[in-house]
């Protein structure tokens, strides 16, 4: 019988296609009734319409029960919140994968649990949680916990909206529109003018920016495709961020497309996209964006600032200057989440255009976009991003902004370059270290290399490069399992593993950097 | 001399940035001496290095100040809370964009804020909210607020970490794992084998699928673009939703190559890709999955099942039929934030090859993804998406799953669609209504026009039709205004405006559902 719907099933099934599926057909109907026995019982062990205790509604039960499990999760919160900031604590209670599946019950269940059990999950978590705020937690470029920040990101939970409409997010539409134009004005675009949107991260808001550069030069790539344009070629600086290859793959322009090494022009490739870096991920070094731009100028090709990690610093009157020319750019991607300690995610994509972003990304859809609707609708951004849903990132930036001021964002800003200068400072001549480039960081990060005695002195070039390479993962792994601070290593080129030191956590303190050293040399002296 | 510095700089940033930009040159550093009075001064009216009485540091200053100020936050948000759910509270509060930009000062300081201003701050923004907890807010797909989930979420917020490695989130990346693995059980794969991962909505899935698709059948495409592989096409349902169209477009595809109207060979086009639509966002119709899997087998073709709004109802015994033939796709988003009202965003693209989404989107970055790290590498997912850093979304629904056991997710489901059905039944023989397509509604979408006395008995249809087209925005406009209710409306094709109702908020009742068309027709009479 069911092959027999299936034969008969398939021309009809075009014909639906081809007049749209709903409404219902006979054979639609017909098959239905024909399957309504579920092949998927083995889920559901139980009877179906039961209402698990859990189920806080708070219009319903009245509140004390929905109130009391909220304020229960909220001291576990706290507890977390000062045991993270205690330098007694480890950062990290660290188990391996199969370890930690094994420690707790993790699995999901047919059946409810109680709200005490929900509790202990909670606390479980946080137990084998990293501890991200800890004053010696330096493992990525986000770190550290705004208090402000934190609240702020509790409130965008509980109102729990969505950033396509200003029909559905008004305030928060509004406090976008508010930052971005501010944002913009410390770039240096004439009155804030121009457009942006908040994407889930840096690679997110990159990949919009070559969207953009793309469509300006080649509108008809959105009807068309990219059989409509010419060999496209992006160029960006060497140790500029792997999301520029990932976008150049998405958007169907090819890794081999991106130009990593310098400006040469390719016969029958059409450069379109220079991403400059302010800030590169490992070294946190600066693009001299003023030439740059000079000669993005000249070819008439879109300049993107990746300053993802290295925006930020626009905020500081100190350190501003290694940004100059960021002016210029078309666009720019910067990072809150990360410099400036917003509560993860907050990554902007600032446009110097406007109207630009919703021309090349605008699909009109009329269950969002009516456009009979009785408000401004230009407060509808939501068409601007590829995303359709988008969550609301911008109030913890913003709250952040109101509680410390742009001067309170500007000396946390400088209070982490000035402790990752002591930094450098102790350990460029100290024994045992080595720095991977020359010169004081222009950015937080320091990069070096920890020499056990052991290897010290060792005369077989080869051999001791072998052996430094395996001096920082196993530090590091120290490091974790021990819990008392985390900081990344990696290789990079011909340069063997070293270690990647960033400050970006308001918390941490000159005492917090000596502990660093002292725990590198008694972690790793031994090797 | 800045002209001579700049004469200078561009035929040594050339080399630069052949050589790359880092270490300093000579240049560069004359430069940065150059220009080391900013220009910026006009952002920073005071003087540097000075710290705000806000930057809380449990660390620093004892934990008093600090946990005053987030409990009373906490009190903010408990409030806000029992007041969203309560029937006697506006869902909104409406303003005009203008307006509401007057109502309070929304601007960005230097100086830095007190804690009561920012406890001020947190009571605006919520006053003029959108209460998307209230039984009364049918507005979105997602609607609801759900008290696990929302405790989830601040731990979250708390956490504050990242999706990218295992390192930085060991508990998040397990958790993802198992959920991930119970999803594709329930889409019925094997043994729960496959892959996935959570990204930033459903939007972003549905590209994903796409991106994945294109690799699968031509990997050369990552290296080399579009300009390597032969023109694509790709097929979706009539009403499937735009984001098909957008990842289309950024893909460098192109939005002429996406065939919504039924299975045509284009000569020279090859078909790649799938996407039938298990849950329209207008009519929540449900494509026929065994009949297009049967074409996707026999052409070779991915098939994805967008099942960002319709997925959930996997979750249930009663419903779970609408997707029979969903274990035959290669790839399903599936949006838990819409039907199973976990907070946003919550989104997930399960795709049943595995290794794929690595292949397809890794770039090694080796800062983050070192390989000789002492723990199972295979958690480390961050590689398999195109973001770089990944916002945590997955404990909500873990803990929310934890909570309610699969039974209470098909219960809360399996009330929403039996509210639906009520309103269905109530409305399709009443003076006043039309249906927008025959028969039941297959998930919680009921599509209806209201016909106001005054032009229910108009005789000329075209007359007619234009009163009707504007029947809905005015209502919609006076429920924003009374603040009683949100709906939403839209016209489709050759359809003047209609309401679309959807129900995915487990508050809500009959009576609630009663609610709305007496409000309806209250607002409407007139017109």
């Amino acid at each position: 019988f069911l092959e027999r719907i299936k034969l008969l099933f398939i021309p009809i099934c075009l014909q639906m296609l081809h007049e749209s599926i709903f409404p219902h057909t006979f054979l639609q109907i017909l098959e239905y009734k024909s399957q309504n026995v579920s092949t998927a019982d083995v889920f559901f062990p139980s009877s179906s319409f039961f209402f698990p205790s859990s189920d806080l509604l708070p219009a319903m039960d009245g509140d004390t029960k929905t109130m009391t499990f909220l304020q229960e999760v909220v001291d576990i919160l706290l507890a977390y919140i000062v045991e993270s900031f205690d330098r007694e604590t480890k950062v990290i209670d660290f188990h391996y994968p199969n370890e930690l599946l094994q420690m707790n019950n993790w699995e999901l269940q047919d059946e409810p649990a109680t709200l005490d059990d929900i509790l202990i999950s909670c606390r479980a978590t946080l137990k084998y949680a990293i501890k991200t705020a800890h004053p010696r937690y330096f493992n990525q470029l986000s770190t550290g916990l705004d208090m402000v920040g934190l609240a702020a990101d509790w409130l965008t939970s509980t109102a729990n909206t969505n950033m396509f409409t200003y029909e559905v997010a008004p305030v928060f539409v509004l406090l976008e529109y508010v930052s971005l134009k501010k944002m913009r004005e410390i770039i240096g675009w004439p009155d804030g003018r121009g457009d942006g949107i908040f994407s889930p991260g840096g690679a997110i808001s990159n990949m919009y920016a070559m969207l953009l550069a793309r469509f300006k030069m080649f509108p008809e790539v959105k009807e068309k495709g990219m059989s409509s344009v010419p060999r496209l070629v992006a160029f960006t600086s060497e140790h500029s961020h792997f999301s520029i290859k990932k976008g150049a793959a998405a958007l169907g322009i090819g890794t081999e497309s991106v130009i990593s090494l310098g400006f040469v022009l390719v016969q029958g490739f059409v450069p379109f996209f220079v991403s400059a870096t302010a800030g590169t991920t490992v070294y946190g070094a600066f693009d001299p964006l003023i030439a740059i731009s000079d000669i993005c100028k000249k070819y008439n090709i879109w300049m993107h600032v990746d300053g993802a990690w290295g925006g930020s610093l626009l905020m500081s009157r100190r350190h501003r200057w290694k940004l100059d020319g960021v002016e210029r750019a078309n666009s720019v991607t910067w990072n809150p989440h990360k410099m400036m300690s917003v509560p993860l995610q907050c990554s902007a994509l600032l446009v110097r255009e406007e109207g630009l972003m919703q021309n090349c990304n605008q699909m009109h859809a009329c269950y969002l976009f009516q456009q009979d609707k009785h408000y401004d609708l230009s407060y509808d951004t939501g068409d601007k991003a590829l995303q359709c849903g988008r969550h609301v990132d911008i109030f913890k930036l913003w709250l952040m902004w109101r509680a410390k001021g742009t001067i309170g964002f500007e000396a946390q800003i400088d209070k982490c370059l000035e402790l990752s200068e002591y930094l450098y400072n102790k350990i460029k001549d100290r024994e045992g270290y080595e720095m991977v480039f020359d010169g004081k960081p222009q950015h937080t990060n320091v990069c070096f290399w920890y020499l056990p005695p052991g290897i010290r002195y060792m005369e077989d070039k080869e051999e001791k490069k072998k052996h430094l390479h395996k001096v920082a993962p196993v530090i590091k792994a120290r490091m974790m399992e021990y819990g008392t601070t985390m900081v990344s290593y990696q290789p990079q080129g011909d340069k063997v593993n070293f270690f990647r030191m960033v400050i970006s956590n308001p918390a941490a303190t000159f005492q917090d950097i000596d502990f660093l050293i002292e725990e590198i040399e008694r972690l790793g002296q031994d090797l």
